[in-house]
């Protein structure tokens, strides 16, 4: 059965379990405190639900909880950071400080990162330059490569995924999170445990049919949006994200749900934009809603009741599980259940 | 019948052409370099193909031939531009000029610009910061709205264009050019001339059927690369290039091929990343080569010859046309014929 569980409540569980591995309260806190956003905003595959494998890889020795993280490169708009193979979402709060920071004087600034992990979902860190009227751009390399270069069959690309926010007045603020791929492997997964079969169009197995029985799917190839462009796209994204930050790209990809021990080397990066460069900022703001606007009033095709605008949902999603909870499925809370005896905590 | 034409030539009729057309010669030389540069790697609707189409627009004082180009605003790694109302290759050489002289210091420089027109394809100014050992990253609004949002059916959209060029050592850069919609309305515009059916995919009718008809795009909507991912990208993009620099997006964009007369105030903007403050960039250069050769090397799905990169047809195509000439069309020699009458030039 599935249990709806506060915000507030996940967020306490989540820091105990990661006190209880290692993480300094600072750390914990924080972290825990970027995954339960990622459940509270409808991304169930990239919160709570990565908990007792992000616990693995610490107690591994694949992730080390209080990494010290070093500026490897410096200059007025940009960073390279080391994570100090920490977790993503702490490696990845730092380089947003550098860059709003470098930002606020520089107008835009760019920070990467090499030697981190899996972050969570990337509209946590689009979304971090808001507060100070920045718009946000992340870009990661995934954690695992399931998708080949257009026209192969070697897994050599992940769903590489990219976020950006863009403040709002009324509206809530513009916000894509989106994988290079027609779907995010997550998606397959929850496919597979709920014994739905997938769409055409999703994966193709190695012959290039189409593969629409999830539990072949290691099997299969996810496919990128639009063909060659996506293909195009991840590759861009991965050589920004990974090879410009001597992290992983490649062949060299770590599959971080096959593997908790080994070192991962995760890139991403970080652009903050200050808007003030460019315009007044509620003056910004107001055209933006006025875009949204404009979209909201298109006429619609048949069938379609609304327009939605990216970033809608989620701030739906918010403000719906703020009000009435997070919706835990019974596995996980089981999971979570065993978890928090191993870790000799407070259950959830 | 086909004329192949030397790049040499082509460009210097398009500068006798545009300096007729009052141009001074160091406008038409530039402006002529990079249209011809567009045939050259191949993107036959966005270089001499648009010739008479932006005399067109000057002699109707919808474009102005020598704009003056003025800073709006400045910060150390940020610009905000104004075209002056001059043509988007004019416009957007500054851009890159100004940004690559703030990257060199900063690390990375965003230029945004309004007031400007259409610029011919994307990879042009995204290759501009290569020369200086930089990455380019170019995003434009698109000069024609022929897309709506997801679910809708007023063209409030457009193709809205990234190009992102990456430095490489012994293999042709990395150089991805693409739309947000699955085919850009160039090739909707070509199958027409040919008389050819589209692919279910390209377009749809206002009911939502598949629309493969060329002859009847005008009834069409375009559609995105991914669904609601390439309708996001659309929207950012138009945000963070229209709207952030004070140039058209939405409703107020003008449709180029339609209205010749009337202001367009295009926005563009063009990101310069400096690999040296990053790592090493010969170190980056021969990283770049190992993941081309780690694409090449995947296994291939059955009937696929050759795993192709992003910007490896452009240097092809850019070879072959400087050994043999660019192919024009006989209908297109007619009309740069009767536009070097009208101008009173010699033709080409």
């Amino acid at each position: 059965m599935t249990r709806h569980v506060a915000g507030d409540t996940l967020r306490e569980f989540v820091a105990r379990a990661l006190g209880a591995a290692g993480m300094t309260p600072a750390n914990a806190a924080r972290m825990a405190d970027l995954m339960t956003e990622a459940d509270l905003g409808g991304q169930d595959g990239h919160g709570v639900f990565r908990l007792p494998q992000y616990i693995r890889r610490i107690r591994a020795g694949g992730m080390v909880a209080n990494p010290e993280i070093a500026v490897l490169q410096d200059r007025p708009a940009t960073a390279l950071i080391d994570g100090g193979n920490g977790p993503g979402h702490l490696v990845m709060s730092r380089a947003a400080e550098i860059a709003i920071a470098k930002a606020r004087t520089t107008g835009v600034a760019w920070v990467g990162a090499r030697q981190s992990n899996h972050a969570g979902p990337a509209f946590l860190y689009a979304r971090m330059p808001l507060a100070e009227g920045m718009i946000g751009l992340y870009v990661a390399v995934g954690s695992a490569n399931h998708m080949p270069p257009w026209g192969g069959t070697d897994l050599l690309l992940s769903t590489n995924p990219i976020a950006v926010a863009i403040p709002s007045n009324q509206r809530p603020p513009i916000v894509l999170d989106m994988a290079t791929t027609v779907a995010a492997y997550g998606k397959v997964k929850t496919a597979a445990d709920r014994g739905e079969t997938m769409p055409v169009g999703w994966m193709i197995d190695r012959t290039g049919a189409p593969l629409t029985d999830p539990a072949r799917a290691s099997e299969g190839l996810l496919l990128p949006i639009g063909g060659p462009k996506g293909y195009g796209l991840s590759l861009i994204f991965g050589l920004l994200a990974g090879t410009l930050n001597g992290a992983a790209f490649g062949a060299d990809v770590v599959d971080f749900n096959a593997d908790s021990a080994s070192v991962t080397n995760t890139g991403h990066f970080l652009i903050a934009l200050d808007v003030a460069a460019f315009m007044d900022p509620a003056q910004f703001r107001a055209a933006v809603d006025d875009i949204w606007a404009q979209m909201k009033a298109s006429n619609r095709l048949p069938g379609v009741t609304d327009i939605r605008l990216p970033g809608e949902r989620l701030a739906e999603c918010r403000a719906e599980r703020l009000a009435t909870g997070i919706p835990l499925p019974a596995p996980l809370l089981d999971r979570l259940d065993t978890l928090a005896a191993d870790l000799g905590i407070a259950p959830l």
